[in-house]
């Protein structure tokens, strides 16, 4: 089960979205597997995508799009990702964009296509084609709960947040939605995130907090380091708040932009928390490092490591694993005797060792918990960087060998 | 059990070259855990050692008394790795060498020290001073299977291989053993190989040779992308062979080298198929790219994929896996088109998705092997490289969660 998830509050509405779903008959469980969110014109609207080369035709063409015209509609269908498709694949993408064109009444380049499941099969588009007038008949504000149901693949639950923040006095509205079990499920392409406020951000301020705020949240999480080909984020701004941002020096938008990243952060830890076969919920806190990237490249080594997530399965407090992690990390000029390393309050490492005030017996009470910090001290800068990630277990590999047999 | 090793032949004595065995203690099974190399005057030696930051005491010590004196003696113990010991570690390498070289009547800097065991115990230099004695009673040139047996660790079987080859008419010697099982054995730190031959080689033409071989051998296994605080591989030429080298041009030294590479090659391949957990020996071939280390990266990022390789174990043909790691390996202006992907024989991708004449009946077939080969083509470039790595099964999970419970 999920590590410290509770669950699917109540989402609160955002003025000028609202969502539609269907049963199309993608998934075989005969669930909800359409989502279309339905976006007010005139609303501005950010995304980031998958870095994966092998990247899948809906993401190829919700890039296209979204240069192309303003976004009306977002469709999401989850049981195929529509990756590894070639040309057809691109077809079918296309097509199903026209589809919600025509009954909606808008541009074909106003709808985004987003895809999760399975890789490597055809879209069956005539599906979604019949299911769309139940997605737009039950098209609401209220929506949010049921999208969260319909975007999952193998997810255990569903994943949303929602925060509300006074800025100048006036109420302002974040809400969103994720789905992913980590950054990988087998052959499930994989983590899709909608986020919405109903802002007024200017369309560059709203990407370049989009990105920010993903690079400390859904980028600061690894389950195995498998990034997929459909991994697409979504930030929309409805302006229908009485809030306007233009730039980042206005009263307020620190204070948005801190609740933007921590509706982030929240979703992209509960698809942690949700991760294949997880038990623990691990932060891995690097600070002191010369910048933040040499700090991701330790926290990373040492979250991949499948010695250490085994030890942490076995909830061993086995510090020789970290130590040789993060020596393998690929830091030039690491000084051994300057490296100071925690597992939750207790040190494990000093002077290029086991510190000598070490037991066995306080690293055990750590590793008893379900969520536990491994804090690495570089000491050679300022920069910091922290990483989510879980435990590797016997589960992980019944999930993935097992998934197709 | 290991993937297609037979058992250890009986290897070739190589003139110039001794090797004792004893029962120090250290493990506790109590079997052979100290090997004692004694290497003829005017040998050369050459050496590469982990890249690991926190490389274990007697790395660093062996580093620094290769460089001061010529070599007389490797000292290699097994159960304990004196990684993560700080300087206590450090005097308990110098102890043990003085043993040596108190026993065999030479400098202290002429015996290099080895270890390979648990992470962050003290070595227990008394034991090995006491098992000394034993070792140089037991020294002969017959003795490479009873050295082999003493430094393995948790390795199911002992691993070892010798060639002879004539050049000019004069027959060569070339015999190595190695250990480990994977780069990786929990705490247990972790590769060690030795390779002797009887040729004479100029000292820096046999330290090109060994960086070479080794990058085709060693450097081209991983089980779980896990380096090691201790690995080392060590070259010793006694000279006493008819057969001498100064430099590459030399007639005969193309053959002689493939021979040694061959000689490292076989011991990596050994230490992967005896690989924790391991149930199948997978070789990733990737051609056609710009450079070899892009194509290195694209081979390391499949055999590190954990869902690549609980696939393998499933004996899944889950080809979308395979392209998902490729695609997110980092390389820049990547052209799908143009990336063709083979499980064996079997054509799996062709212009950016499967390709048409792929069925789910030959893949399978393909899977089933035990030994199997995915071919990567980046269609970009003339460089090439070969990775060969295992799958992650159950017992992976469980010989690492398990190990100190």
């Amino acid at each position: 089960m999920p590590v410290g998830l509770s669950e699917l509050p109540d989402l609160l509405p955002v003025p000028g979205i609202r969502w539609g779903v269907a049963a199309a008959g993608i998934k075989r469980s005969g669930r909800d597997d359409v989502a279309l969110m339905e976006i007010a014109p005139d609303s501005a609207v950010a995304a980031v995508y998958t870095r994966n080369a092998f990247c899948a035709a809906p993401v190829t063409l919700a890039k296209a799009h979204c240069a192309a015209a303003s976004t009306r509609y977002l469709l999401i269908n989850s049981g195929n990702a529509n990756a590894g498709t070639g040309e057809a694949g691109m077809q079918a993408a296309r097509e199903s964009c026209q589809a919600v064109a025509q009954l909606a009444g808008c541009a074909d380049e106003a709808v985004l296509p987003f895809s999760t499941g399975v890789i490597g099969e055809l879209l069956p588009v005539e599906r979604i084609r019949n299911a769309l007038p139940q997605a737009l008949d039950s098209i609401s504000e209220q929506g949010w709960n049921a999208a969260a149901r319909a975007i999952m693949t193998t997810d255990i639950v569903p994943k949303g947040v929602s925060r509300q923040i006074l800025v100048n006095g006036e109420t302002v509205t974040i809400t969103g939605i994720a789905k992913g079990s980590g950054m990988i499920r087998p052959d499930m392409a994989t983590m899709l995130a909608y986020v919405a406020t109903d802002a007024c951000v200017a369309t560059g301020l709203l990407q370049s907090l989009l990105q920010q705020a993903v690079d400390h949240s859904f980028n600061s999480i690894t389950v195995d380091g498998d990034t997929s080909t459909n991994d697409a984020c979504v930030l929309v701004a409805t302006g229908q708040a009485k809030v306007s941002f233009d730039s980042e020096d206005e009263a307020g938008f620190a204070e948005f932009a801190a609740a933007v990243t921590e509706v982030c952060r929240s979703l992209a830890q509960a698809i942690v928390r949700d991760g294949e076969g997880a038990t623990k919920f691990i932060t891995i806190d690097v600070k002191g490092g010369r910048s933040v990237a040499e700090c991701r490249q330790v926290a990373y080594t040492v979250a991949h490591s499948p010695l250490v997530k085994t030890a942490f399965f076995a909830s061993d407090p086995n510090w020789g694993r970290i130590l040789a992690a993060v020596g393998r990390a690929g830091l030039k000029d690491l000084e051994l005797e300057r490296v100071l390393i925690h597992l939750g309050d207790v040190c494990i490492v000093r002077d290029g060792g086991r510190d000598a005030a070490y037991t066995e017996a306080a690293g055990q009470a750590v590793m008893d918990e379900e969520e536990i910090t491994i804090t690495i001290a570089l000491g050679r800068g300022e920069a910091e960087a922290q990483v989510w990630t879980t435990d590797l277990s016997y589960d992980y590999v019944k999930i993935n060998a097992e998934y197709r047999t």
